[in-house]
């Protein structure tokens, strides 16, 4: 009963807030676990075609990316059985550069059990959930971007390269 | 110039308070870089022969200890040519359990190298580093830890099994 009230966290949370690091650390923290591993993922300043981009615009597909992320955890939990708990949060919405979008933590008893899970994590989270970016450029262009990873790539190919009237120029 | 004035950052702080991992991470931030990985150590709640471990104790030879820090950035920037900023934090003194001893985290432009880094920057850190942990029980006891991957292991041999009047008992 007691495994049972203190047991395995998997928490995921989509949020148009700025992300707080330490919350989503004292969200795995543990007094069995002695190593917790995070990964960070930021909108980096980037060129394209001489355009600058200035922030990513992110929408989900909610219900979807919730029972991903479910997935995700029972896949991470049968490879690395110590994984304590696990902590996603992702942001929606506008990202100007330098912010983070994605705060994930992972603890575990000894550190490399939590090191493999947060690489496992991420990948998996870029290539299984349905988040989806928008570049918006300082041309005041945007253009919707694929995952790489992403498995479900073919399908929104037709997507890519969103018509300049759909840029989101109020929040620039 | 500008390189020079907005180049690579190798942070180093022992410290006898609580570590925020924000202030890590804000440390190693840049809008050239997507990705920050962090690693947290925490005092783990464990037991060894009965005994109840309720903290850590630790100590650090500070002068050679940032003079390996040194070493161990060069290291992982030679690996790593990518990686952007290194700030690692490690408490001194008394961590009671769950609580983190140390806070490290990397940025680099893409993801691969800044995890690739972070395991070798803690793997380093516990080989190299002159820090020395002792476990503190429920019985009063202590006894000082040497690391499995720690270079010096030989000569720390004969500081372990601290005589039980070296407790800080007032600490606990």
């Amino acid at each position: 009963l007691a495994e049972k009230q203190n047991g395995p966290r998997d928490i995921f949370k989509l949020s148009c807030d700025w992300l707080s690091v330490q919350e989503v650390v004292d969200a795995v923290s543990s007094p069995s676990c002695g190593a917790i591993s995070v990964f960070i993922g930021t909108t980096r300043e980037d060129e394209a075609d001489g355009k600058k981009v200035v922030g990513l615009e992110y929408e989900a597909y909610e219900p979807m990316a919730q029972s991903e992320f479910t997935k995700l955890c029972a896949d991470i939990r049968a490879r690395w059985p110590s994984v304590t708990h696990i902590c996603v949060y992702h942001r929606l919405g506008w990202v100007k550069v330098g912010e983070a979008s994605v705060v994930m933590a992972i603890s575990s008893p000894h550190r490399h059990d939590s090191q493999q899970a947060i690489q496992n994590c991420i990948s998996q989270l870029k290539a299984n959930v349905p988040i989806w970016k928008k570049e918006v450029y300082n041309t005041q262009e945007a253009s919707w971007k694929e995952n790489a990873e992403c498995s479900w790539s073919i399908q929104k190919k037709t997507a890519a390269d969103t018509p300049p009237e759909e840029n989101p120029n109020e929040k620039t």
